[in-house]
């Protein structure tokens, strides 16, 4: 297993003490330049942390709890996997990809959403995601130019919503209401994220997630703990072993079923293939698993801002050693995101902030 | 003139000493909540300055050069008031309105920039602002529904524009190139912002803006400086002082001209009438005339976030006492913007930070 590159004074996972040198806020991580100043700052914690709960790195407090929104949607279809019903219905990897997606509404996410709904027995009605617009531009110009309106299965969560269906019905439960937090479907869940981030969930500050499932708040760390056994899971009980090492495979298959055109998780994905699970999560949160190193990520962007998350989330990558100078030249935006206006003249970009991991 | 209701201890517009009792970072001024937590917090400087110069309150850091954007189009204006072109060609309140204006796109601001045009004997294709879908967007959809593309007139900044071409024809100048820093339009309002706002702007850093006009960077004081003298401008040459009120009047005739369907520029502005002049400008900021108080406040949101300084204007003129108790009747957000899920459950707010001006 390869180590951190720079292993920073380890903590203990229970109340670890490392930090940047900060203090009173959120350290700035993220710069927006224009012209020659920085116009906007983002700032954010960060917890890097091993398969043995120790923290590797920290930036910011990473034991306050954190809403991980769609970061965590890899454990929400942990029982799916491991019930058997994502067998049982048929799942591709492609659909279990889709499981873990926040998904851009374009037609290959639609039209799999759909195949999903099929096998089930059940239909778009059946979702209780709500409607919202393709989140991917083209795809909803193209369907308001094909003279239609949205759906729930455009809603970017309609991929999980299936999951969740497939599993109420494998429960024996009623799919109605699979949404609630009393529902069989969530209550599994529940314990599943208390498992894979080792911490108790009953009392946490929880509410509707934007697709209405219950989210609880987290602790970074825990968080990050959570996704370094996510990705090196051999120390997990065999069957929740196997489904993280499947929903990992699955999605490192289908990277764009996970996102989409022109999305940052896909396309890290696609550059990085298996040597990183990204996900990110609404309000400026992404966490992710580096399964050759033994450890997870989870960040958050104080101001909730996703460009923000996502340029930290380089800068770590950088840092630990993930991404490489080959993957630079792949994909040019894991250093820095130039900003163009809109006749095209270069104006500025977002980049670390000078001093957050020495960048 | 109203006074301010909590003057704080005023200090030298030249080197102001007020602050937050804060140090090292820009003051949390915002939160927003999700279920019983605080889940995102945006961070921000504030500048209320008299028209004498003298700051009366401020929080963060307002010496900082700080990007305008849009939020000093009133400014850009002037020129085209001053000079006679605005009257030479006609140009209604209305359409005065939307030369200040960062617009929807939708069809009333499209069909008042094609008049504009007409009137100067231009087209769209002598705009130089650039191409984007409505920012409006039930009129984006309406506009693929129809089969169409955008053009540059749906351009948010396409009002202001067409006033910039009008006054290139008054100076004689030529009308190709006019967003250049060269060009006679851009140096006359370099000028004008220079004399409204009390600073030297020629090493000022400058960039080009979204829609590829210049703008220079400006300490919060000043752009405040200038809004308050924009407000209450009875200390300024004849020829400026009667432009500012033909301007301030024209946008509270036509508020919906500056902005649009559901956006806060307008709203505010339909709520508090000539009580209240506020432009919004890219990555968060904020600029206002409040000419009962004699006072203009600028703001910047660190992060750039719209939600973030809407949020920080409102507690700001509640705070000064502009807001008044019947004002939020009509319009609850300027106390707390609720935030709802895609199924529409209640799931938080965006409100002003707990400490920040009291509330």
């Amino acid at each position: 297993m390869k180590r951190l590159k720079a292993v920073r004074k380890s903590g203990d996972h229970e109340n670890p003490k490392i930090n940047m040198d900060f203090s009173g806020a959120e350290p700035v991580t993220v710069e927006v330049t224009r012209g020659a100043i920085v116009e906007s700052r983002h700032r954010g914690s960060v917890a890097v942390v091993d398969v043995q709960g120790q923290v590797q790195l920290a930036a910011g407090d990473i034991t306050r709890p954190v809403y991980p929104r769609s970061a965590i949607k890899a454990f929400q279809a942990l029982p799916l996997v491991e019930t058997g019903a994502a067998e049982e219905f048929g799942f591709t990897p492609a659909e279990i990809s889709l499981c873990c997606a926040s998904h851009g509404g374009e037609a290959g996410h639609v039209k799999t959403v759909e195949a999903m709904l099929e096998k089930i027995g059940l239909g778009e009605e059946d979702l209780e995601c709500g409607v919202h617009w393709p989140t991917h531009e083209e795809s909803a110009f193209a369907l308001a130019a094909a003279g239609q309106m949205p759906g729930q299965r455009h809603n970017n969560c309609s991929g999980k919503h299936a999951g969740m269906l497939a599993l109420a019905r494998k429960l024996g439960a009623d799919t109605k209401g699979y949404t609630d937090i009393t529902h069989p479907v969530q209550q599994r869940i529940l314990g599943t994220m208390e498992a894979m981030c080792g911490v108790h969930l009953a009392e946490a500050p929880r509410e509707r997630d934007g697709c209405s499932v219950p989210t609880w708040a987290i602790p970074l760390e825990n968080a990050a703990y959570g996704f370094a056994r996510f990705g090196a899971p051999d120390d997990l009980p065999e069957i929740r072993a196997q489904a993280c090492r499947q929903i990992a495979a699955a999605v490192a298959e289908e990277p764009f079923m996970v996102a989409g055109s022109g999305r940052w998780c896909t396309d890290v994905m696609t550059v990085l293939g298996q040597r990183a699970f990204v996900k990110y999560g609404a309000e400026g949160v992404y966490c992710a698993s580096l399964p050759e190193y033994g450890l997870g990520v989870a960040m958050k962007c104080e101001d909730g801002a996703k460009r923000g998350v996502e340029v930290m989330l380089a800068a770590v990558l950088r840092h630990i050693g993930v991404i490489e100078d080959k993957d630079l030249q792949q994909m040019a935006a894991l250093k820095s995101v130039p900003l163009v206006n809109r006749r095209n003249f270069k104006v500025g970009e977002i980049r670390p902030a000078e001093g957050f991991l020495s960048f």
